[in-house]
């Protein structure tokens, strides 16, 4: 077989120790929190029947789903002319029936009507896992990638939208992460605010005209809403909500006025009011909503999925898009015919939150997957003695390796320092007739003298 | 868009809480002794480039590579004339371009290439991850299946083949695993027998035949031996190896005595003493080896690609086949241009080890992922009187839910019952007038009264 320059697929990655440890300290965290909260884990295959994913991600989704090729003579039976008119798309269906997952919700919704019987509802699952998707790769845009989903089906309870807020509180500030918003909105106060325009229709460009005022500033959102149909009047009514001064109290108090006329606008509020008071009433602590919490009706993410609260994170500390987001839906099931199942769920963009981390410097410099103590490694006498001391050290619960052959000094310290192995235990003639063995400080440069059962207790503790 | 009954992909499965509780057992418990031997994760992207994975496994793996088609108008520029005579198998290269890992080992090798200038050798790696292969499912064998490798490379000690053994040794014993066999052989032993025998070029035709003495038995290897060109000379020189008698010792002494005249196969058995003599320096227990270690020569698994030491370790306390296996190879990543780098590595059969597991009540009853207290919702009164409780418990690092919706009280031990949650707090108009509550054990059925502090402190004990 001929040599090849290895290399990746185009917009993959592979992650290295050092990057698995920094991967690994973010999910961990975050599943600790999901779990304290009662949410389990379930996981779901890498490619699905290439009929439950088509159709669920609209036109353009279609197109951005990995198709896996039919095993053997996949050709045999494809419709003639397709091959003749070189027809790609429309012969997709005769040779694959199966593609990558594109997200976790869909999966997850073919999981919840295949156990629908076996199921007890609420069913509190979160799932974090690859996801794949045929988009040109960009700096931060990458065509395998992890979601990490937290969702619950089957209840109607405002608690769940309070508690999501609590889950992103405690995972972010766990992760060091102080200054961030948690914005909140409703689908409910935007179709209300389109009812009291009188223009019911016009909610989709109403609502994707606003969502661009951080980007194109309130000059730029007046333009294109008279573009899409709105008048001089609609627009002196829209101003001062698009434009909500004050705390979230406040801000409640003047949408109530103009949602006055809107039964959905008002009911919308409602929901909004029922989520702040069961996060007030949980923590007791009436700051902490007007800390990290920012009602923001500009807020129109997955407008045509979420029916009841929308929610979306920003750090405040670095210049990010959004690490994380989710929504109430009340129809997740309804694609695969089980109607009437009312969900709401939040992501967290573990990729985000990685670059976040690096660039505040908030990962833990202890390594916790590396080993503890790299043994020297001079001769077949010290290796003799060492042998058994590694395996205590191991015993001991201490990640310890020996340097598997005689090599010199500076080869080994380099192992330990690639590895960043905290401390080298050197072993010469010395140490072994004294029997007290010499451990190296790898940060600090300083070594001491220790009998073994000293240096077990030292490495125990440390 | 048309409902559709859902379904999964042939071949594959989603896994439960309570399944994916039992997976990640095994994986952390395994995963922990791996960091103990200084081990580090890695991981590498679900596809690759076709070109990196064809021509790896053989014609016949090479049937069970799950190609992605690629995307757009990938029929564009395609041989006509392949169109036309429907030639499937020579089609794939040019519609596709990408295609699902087929095992760890090959991208393993790919990424040590790629990486070369930066990696510190030894490298020794640990990666767990779902591999996909074309296969037809049946019973035990899916599509979609996790691998679980662990290699070093870059390191001809034998040290490591010592330490695989006792990796295994302690990952399945703390699974609670008590008797199993880590059968070892040596490729170089193998080669020494037929050079014995005087036909080395029949060396793969002896060892397929003699890997088979568990199935067919004696008299059927002899036969397949004189089918394949051994004379009945060579059988008599040939049976008392395969039939080796006594403890790893006696059967070193009587293969010493076989291999006298083979160079090759004299250093395989220097190979065993040495990996042998680690284990017991290390452990400084001499019937370790005799309880767990059988040196067995009709082990034959992955001959074309081991060059040394091989293992494989089976379950002797339900039937199963093995449930780990590997060896050292001289050449991994020749295939990709970098020659002269040897390795040596094992495999947990992680879904094997599952349904051992199983099987024999070994996992532990102790949920811990999930919700530890579920507290009861019977009315409004009570629900704001548990939500401050609710958050304290969270804090004090309890898994805690509250029913989120007033529900019958049957109906919310059925909700903890489904998800095997210990605890159900009950709190009803007495429990608030009293401050004592009423803790339900799931298990026992007892209930009993406490003061607030109380249950913390008990929940956050047990």
């Amino acid at each position: 077989m001929a040599t090849i320059k290895p290399s990746l697929a185009k917009g993959t990655r592979d992650f290295s120790p050092a990057e698995m440890e920094k991967r690994n300290y973010i999910f961990d965290t975050i599943k600790q929190v999901f779990a304290k909260y009662g949410y389990q884990e379930i996981q779901t295959p890498a490619f699905e029947n290439l009929q439950t994913l088509t159709g669920k991600y609209g036109d353009e989704g279609d197109k951005l789903i990995f198709k896996i090729l039919n095993s053997g003579e996949y050709l045999a039976k494809v419709p003639g002319n397709m091959l003749e008119e070189r027809a790609s798309v429309q012969l997709i269906p005769h040779i694959s029936e199966k593609a990558l997952r594109y997200d976790l919700t869909v999966p997850f919704a073919r999981y919840v009507v295949m156990r629908q019987h076996e199921i007890t509802l609420p069913f509190k699952r979160f799932q974090i896992q690859p996801v794949w998707r045929a988009d040109r790769p960009q700096r931060g845009r990458y065509r395998e990638f992890y979601q990490c989903d937290v969702d619950v089906v089957g209840s109607d309870s405002l608690l769940h939208e309070a508690e999501f807020i609590l889950i992103y509180h405690e995972a972010l500030t766990n992760l060091g992460l102080t200054d961030f918003t948690i914005k909140l909105n409703n689908r409910k106060i935007l179709t209300g605010i389109a009812e009291v325009l009188g223009k019911p229709e016009l909610i989709v460009a109403m609502t994707v005209a606003i969502d661009k005022l951080d980007k194109i500033g309130l000059d730029g959102v007046i333009t294109e809403l008279l573009d899409r149909g709105f008048s001089v009047d609609d627009l002196k009514k829209l101003q001062p909500i698009i434009q909500l001064q004050g705390d979230n109290i406040d801000k409640i108090r003047q949408l109530k006025r103009v949602l006055e006329p809107s039964a959905t606008g008002l009911l919308g509020i409602e929901e909004l009011e029922t989520v702040m008071g069961y996060v007030e009433r949980l923590t007791g602590d009436v700051a902490l909503l007007n800390r990290f919490v920012d009602v923001d009706i500009t807020l129109a993410r997955g407008l045509n999925y979420y029916t009841g609260c929308i929610f979306e994170v920003k750090t405040n500390e670095v210049t990010m898009g959004s690490i994380g987001g989710g929504g109430r839906y009340d129809d997740l099931t309804g694609m695969f015919g089980l109607k009437g199942l009312t969900g709401v769920g939040v992501s967290f963009g573990a990729d985000r939150i990685y670059d976040v981390l690096e660039e505040l410097s908030l990962f833990p410099a202890g390594t916790r997957q590396s080993t503890q103590v790299l043994i020297s490694n001079f001769d077949k006498l010290a290796e003799l003695y060492a042998l058994p001391l590694l395996y205590k050290l191991r015993n001991a619960g201490v990640a310890a390796e020996l340097y598997p052959t005689a090599a010199k000094l500076k080869k080994q310290l380099s192992y330990a320092d690639a590895k960043r192995i905290p401390y080298v235990l050197l072993i010469g003639e010395d140490e072994i007739q004294s029997g007290l063995l010499s451990l190296k400080d790898m940060r600090s440069g300083e070594q001491r003298r220790l009998t073994e059962a000293n240096l077990i207790a030292h490495l125990t503790e440390s």
